[in-house]
This record gives structure tokens, C-alpha cells and sequence, in this order.
């Protein structure tokens, strides 16, 4: 197998790869309702695990040399240093609490990066049957149609998302929604999905104008979605003007018009 | 025509309007990227009123001497008293901020009331494709399928649902951030999605356990959600444990196990 082979064929691997993880997804998705608690939260833990080893594997077998970062993987083995080699960075599910609770924002993110650049990226809602798709250089896609970054350029009438995040100490959640009190006089409206790469994602098709988080959970969130993103035309970068880190857990997102007032008033937020 | 026509048949007549203003809808949804601003707004105008007309007047063919509630004749007559005679109250176009920016919740929502009490419940969402009815005393559906509330009974483990809503003034404002930091230190994690309808509806389908909004528009937001949410076995109530009124603008929905935490959740909030 080409372990060197072209950009496209990467992403054809990954869709494959996406498609794959997306029945399994599928398939528990429609079964949460039906088991106990405790059955709902192996049946997280049993999916996570399926999709990651089958997109693992999946990979693996086409390009052995790779390297690979995985949310369950690095929960097991405590490691995710990110080199220049190329590096599958992959989250089999995100959108864990929706997946429970039966929320059609779920999805697997695959991307690769090549000497630390994002260099393909696949997100697939396997619930909306959405498949976001993007190589470097070649253009960011909805369903095999190209997307683009919205036309906004004001902050009043730009639809802005969040997350209410997973910590539940005094400092994060007062911050957090203090920066939401201050966001909600400059933006037209806010929404919460649940998930961060689909939020990336609704950025690249423009359904979104705005998206920030902070605390999410590590590089396999964004690493597929950043690619999306700049690939229609978006640029992502760090919420308070700082450079953009993949492995720093918070990133914002828009198009060029709307970043420089964005960071502004993200950093008037704080 | 049998303007005493059975519940069943009212249901079958509502959805067939629900339906053909559904691809009103779905047509606008996919131009709106392509218009200018002015255009959006005048698409949006255009989409309301077309869909209103064509849904009141296939009402009113069927049963002419019924009455008829709806926000865009509302906004223009001024009136919407609430009588016993059999009343449509529809929402042509719930998610309008949502419709402008392709995010994929938006719906049409058509309930009647008769002697004031929620009869038959339609709210179909044409991008996701999903078609939610109920009749009093005839059980939930989705799509033809039979929904339930969810089962959970804690507060921690569950999904609330609200909206920002779109008065911008500092009292409201801080109100509204000041009840989201209350609620988070004491629910699983918070949805936003842009329409009021489709949040009942998540309730009754089980996708969200906890649900409240206070200040949207009018009793259209909520005629056909409230029936669907109580024939999927939840509960409709006032946030602050009053007792619910259509007609005023704040609404609390959730399965019986969680109404009276949620209650106690939202005073301790004020």
C-alpha cells in the first residue's frame, strides 16, 4: 500500500474509514433509548472503542507508517505528541452527550496532518447523513458540493456558537457565561449544538458565522474541522489573537471579515 | 366540508398543509445563501407570508367557520384572543433567524384548540425531514412512529434546552445569563437551537429532558409542541409553577419525574 500516496487518495482512505465508524454510530444512536443508564453509558464507551478501532485499523492497513492520535487512545496511553510525521488525529464520536440523549449532532472526525499542517479532513454525521470533506489546496465539501464561509462582515447580525463545555467548577462556568452575556450584545444570536467539530464545520458551509470554545477535549476535535474550515475560505485561530495552536484546547473560528471584531470582542469578554 | 370533522381528520388536513408549506420552506432555506442581505430579509417576508396564506387557506377551504390565529395576520390585525370555538394557531415559519443562516432547524407549526384546549399538533421540519403530529387523547408520533418522553429523573444527568431570545436589553440580558449559570451547576450540559417548537418537540421525542423559554413571540410558538409534548406523556407547565397559560410568553417542558426539580431549579434561578 502507498503509505506515499496522493492527497486524494488519503481522503478517499478516510472517507471509507467515516463511512464505516458512521453505521456503527448509527446503529447505537437508535439503541440508547431502549438500555438502562448503565447500558447507555457502556454503550458510549463500546462505541467509542468500535469506531476508533475499526478507523484505526482501517488506516493502518493502508499506511502502516503513519502515526496516530486517537481520544481513546491517548485516555489509554497518556500520550499525543504531535510530530512531523504524517499523523492520522482522529475523534470516533464526537458529540458523546447527544449520542446518549438521542441529539442529531453527532459525528466522526478524521484529519491528517503532514509535517503538523492539516492536510485532510473528514467529519461525518452519520444522523443527518452530512459528510464534510477537505483537502489541502483543493476545497472544502458538503455531500461532494463545494462550501463556503458566510458573506457576513457585521458582528449584529452574525449567528454565533458555543458549548457550555464539561467543567462544572465556579470559576469556569462564571467566566463562561459572562463571556456569553457580553457576546449577546454584539451578535444576533447564539446557538449550542453540542458538538465542536460540527460546529467547525458549520462555519465552512456558512450556516454559522461565529464559533469559539474553550476546554474541549483535545486536537481530535478540531483536527479535520480546521482543515474544513480554511478550505472554504474561513480562517481559524486563537480566540484571543494569539497564533492558533492544535493542541492548545481553544479555538475560534470565522470568516476574514468578521475575525479582527470578533477577537475584539471576545477579548472585551474576558 | 365537516367543519365537525373527527380529530383524525383535522390531523390528516393539518399535515397536508404542513407538508406543501414545508416545500415552501425547503425552497427558501437553500436560496437564502445566495441573496443579498435586503434579500434575505425580503425572503424571509416573502416565505412567512406565503406559507401563512397557503396553510390558513387550506384550512379554511376545509372548515371555513373555524377560527384562525397566526403571528403574521397577528402582527398585522393586532389581535389573537383565544375563544372556545374550534382555533388553528400556526407558525409558518418557526426558526426565521435560523431560515436566514441555513442552520437546519426551522419549521412549520400548526395546533387547534378547541374550548381553548390543544387538539391536534403538527410541526414539521422539511430540512431534517421530520414530520411530528399528535391528537388529544391519540399518542405522540414521529414520522409516523410512536414517541416518549425520555425516562431520565435526575436533574444532573439531564439535557436542557433554552433560547437567547432576541430582546437585547441589559436587564433581560443579564437575566437570562444569570438563570443559564443557576441551571448549569445543576444539569448535564445546554442546547440551544433556534426554535421554540422544534425544543417541544425534543421533549416529547425524548432527545432533551429538559426544556424552558421565556419572551418568544406567541401562543403560535407553542399551540401544536404543547399537545405533542403531553400525548408523549410529558408535562407543560409555567417555569416559575404557575399554572400554564398559552397565551403568556414562557413555557417549561419535561417528563413528570423532572417537573418539580426543574421548578424548584428555575425559582432558585430568579
Amino acid at each position: 500500500m502507498a503509505d506515499n500516496g496522493s492527497f486524494q487518495e488519503f481522503l478517499a482512505t478516510a472517507v471509507d474509514a467515516a463511512t464505516k465508524a458512521g453505521e456503527i454510530i448509527r446503529e447505537g444512536f437508535y439503541q440508547t433509548k431502549h438500555v438502562e443508564h448503565k447500558g447507555q453509558v457502556d454503550l458510549v464507551t463500546e462505541t467509542d472503542k468500535a469506531c476508533e478501532d475499526l478507523v484505526f485499523n482501517h488506516l493502518k492497513q493502508h499506511y502502516p507508517s503513519h502515526k496516530f492520535i486517537g481520544e481513546e487512545t491517548t485516555a489509554a496511553c497518556g500520550t499525543s505528541e504531535l510530530t512531523d510525521e504524517p499523523t492520522w488525529i482522529v475523534d470516533p464520536l464526537d458529540g458523546t452527550t447527544n449520542f446518549v440523549h438521542g441529539f442529531p449532532f453527532v459525528c466522526v472526525s478524521i484529519g491528517l496532518t503532514i509535517g503538523k499542517v492539516p492536510t485532510v479532513g473528514v467529519v461525518y454525521n452519520p444522523i443527518m447523513n452530512e459528510l464534510f470533506t477537505g483537502v489541502l489546496g483543493k476545497g472544502a465539501f458538503l455531500n461532494g458540493t463545494p462550501i463556503r464561509v458566510s458573506s457576513q462582515t457585521e458582528l449584529v447580525k452574525s449567528l454565533l456558537a458555543t458549548e457550555a463545555g464539561t467543567k462544572r467548577d465556579k470559576l469556569t462556568v462564571d467566566t463562561s457565561t459572562n463571556r456569553i452575556n457580553s457576546l449577546l450584545f454584539k451578535v444576533r444570536s447564539l446557538r449550542m449544538s453540542g458538538s465542536c467539530a460540527l460546529n467547525l464545520c458549520g462555519i465552512a458551509c456558512g450556516r454559522l458565522d461565529l464559533f469559539y470554545e474553550l476546554g474541549y477535549g483535545g486536537p481530535w476535535d478540531v483536527a479535520a474541522g480546521v482543515l474544513i474550515v480554511k478550505e472554504a475560505g474561513g480562517l481559524v485561530y486563537d480566540p484571543f489573537g494569539k497564533e492558533f495552536n492544535i493542541t492548545a484546547p481553544q479555538v475560534a473560528a470565522s470568516n476574514p471579515s468578521l475575525k479582527d471584531a470578533f477577537v475584539k470582542a471576545l477579548q472585551q469578554s474576558e
